[in-house]
């Protein structure tokens, strides 16, 4: 099989023995694997794949069909549409993937979108569900919407009946961001300077980083959780303590992709339930900004680092 | 009745009118009410006290015989020895505890014990086991191990199972600590420059605050939790968002004196049915430091003030 391969801080489609499915696990024939921004730090060697992944193969979603099952597969057969986050791997043709951490593409869905809604949906709903319990009527923040982990927040945040304020760096992407929410629920878009007058909030998903946690904490309502998973903004933050001992506040740092195989299933399941239903019925979508061929890695990893996108850019095999 | 006022940064003992009994509550004759850092804070007027309680009235917690009841009252009737956290006002002949959040005092543990104890251990039990659900074989980390908190934080650890480590700044209460750990597990007391070497730690009862985060973090295991409740060393910390991600980690502040009565009430419950069966066995200790009359609280706020106690400094009534 052919492959992304990373060599030397490049990006090359290379020639790499077919893998072959363990107990429990599928082998995927590729059809789309979504660019994420993990790709960009383990290109630029700052984020090494977890052990059990391939170190040189990028990719830690893919969608594609079933091409052969290894010993003790009983959820899945050949032939059937399935889309799973990775360790990495996920940007070739062939990839393997445990068969308890895969999700079956509902029908309707197209091979781009499934392609991309395995990381930044399971990231999404871990953070807001699983670490801060977001429930109906609490008032949720999104930092750095226009993402697809953001993206993917507000709308299930909206879904689960919460009032959502998102922050957009880019003012041209505001009204889109907004249309996609408006969809779900009330979502109010605005510039990261303006959220600090709609607090408290109840949860904060954050995927800027250490700019934003002393505000982020000051507009904490009493018993309020922020989600760390993104330092775009950078990695390093202050924080009064006293403040978050005063609001009986929460902070959550995580990352799916470190993560042991029994846990990836535990939030595979929870996506599974709650919303492969809304993607089944279209009632979250995966908006795609450009799709490129594996052979066009590198052009499609320059318009990934060069951001301003709305949705994901996914490679297709 | 007469009560420790505070008058312009000073402590007086003043006459007050006798406070009476609303629905559901006690009027207690206090007999014992321990000092804690709070009481501190707010002689100097940085910690007032939250609505409802006495403004001018310190004391966060107290022990002593039920004197009337209001309406509705059904837990407890006068004459039954009780013990509470209060939001303010316990330093006093008499003081109000609504009956849900009190406690009775076992047979066999003395007024000072008792007076010293509610506050100390339902914040350790709500921290170590409500927010941060220590268990059997984690490693615990205490910071500021010889404080009421800290002691009470260091038993509770070592009877769930915990393996324990304490810091102590003050090298002479070191084996003092040890020998008060080691009756109820394992506790390895050290200074605070040498926890580093002993961990990954999975909870962090952080006492001294700021100046440890950093170092808390860097410590923890893979999905571990630090229950900041104390910020005596300062208030102010630096945090690396990526090394918490990394860990997958979790940051707590709280404190139990600005919740509401329900929250206080749920922590004593938790308190009554895990904490208090050891209290009456005599497998955790209240280790007092100095007793004082209350007619001297100003000579024992100056004690507590200066440090290096080991265990709780009580007023008498």
């Amino acid at each position: 099989m052919r492959a992304v391969t990373i060599v030397d801080g490049a990006l090359e489609f290379q020639e790499h023995p077919d893998p072959e499915p363990g107990h429990g696990e599928l082998l995927v024939g590729v059809r789309a694997a979504g660019l994420n921004g993990a790709d960009m730090m383990q290109r630029n060697g700052l984020y090494p794949a977890p052990p059990g992944s391939p170190a040189d193969i990028p990719g830690l979603e893919l969608a594609g069909e079933v091409a052969a099952t290894g010993p003790g597969v009983s959820r899945f057969a050949v032939g059937d549409r399935v889309m799973a986050i990775v360790g990495g791997g996920g940007q070739a043709e062939l990839a393997i993937v445990h068969e308890r951490i895969a999700l079956p593409v509902p029908d309707g869905v197209g091979w781009s979108a499934a392609g991309g809604f395995p990381e930044v949906f399971t990231t999404a709903h871990d953070a807001l569900f699983s670490q801060c319990q977001l429930t109906l009527g609490e008032r949720a923040l999104v930092h750095g919407a226009a993402g697809g982990v953001g993206i993917a927040g507000i709308q299930l945040a909206a879904h689960a009946g919460a009032h959502v304020v998102a922050t957009v760096r880019n003012p041209g992407l505001r009204d889109a961001v907004a249309e996609i929410g408006a969809s779900c629920g009330v979502v109010d878009v605005c510039e990261p300077d303006a959220f600090s007058t709609k607090g408290p909030f109840d949860v904060v998903l954050e995927l800027v980083g250490g700019p934003n946690l002393a505000t982020d904490v000051q507009q904490l309502a009493s018993g309020g959780r922020i989600a760390v998973i993104g330092v775009g903004g950078g990695a390093s933050a202050e924080l009064n303590l006293l403040t978050l001992m005063g609001k009986r506040g929460r902070i959550h740092g995580s990352t799916l992709r470190a993560r042991p195989l029994e846990d990836k299933a535990t939030a595979t399941r929870a996506v599974e339930r709650s919303v492969l239903p809304l993607l089944e019925a279209g009632s979250v979508e995966v908006p795609i900004a450009a799709e490129y061929p594996m052979t066009d890695a590198t052009v499609a990893y320059e318009h990934f680092a060069g951001g301003g996108n709305l949705g994901k850019i996914v490679l297709l095999a």
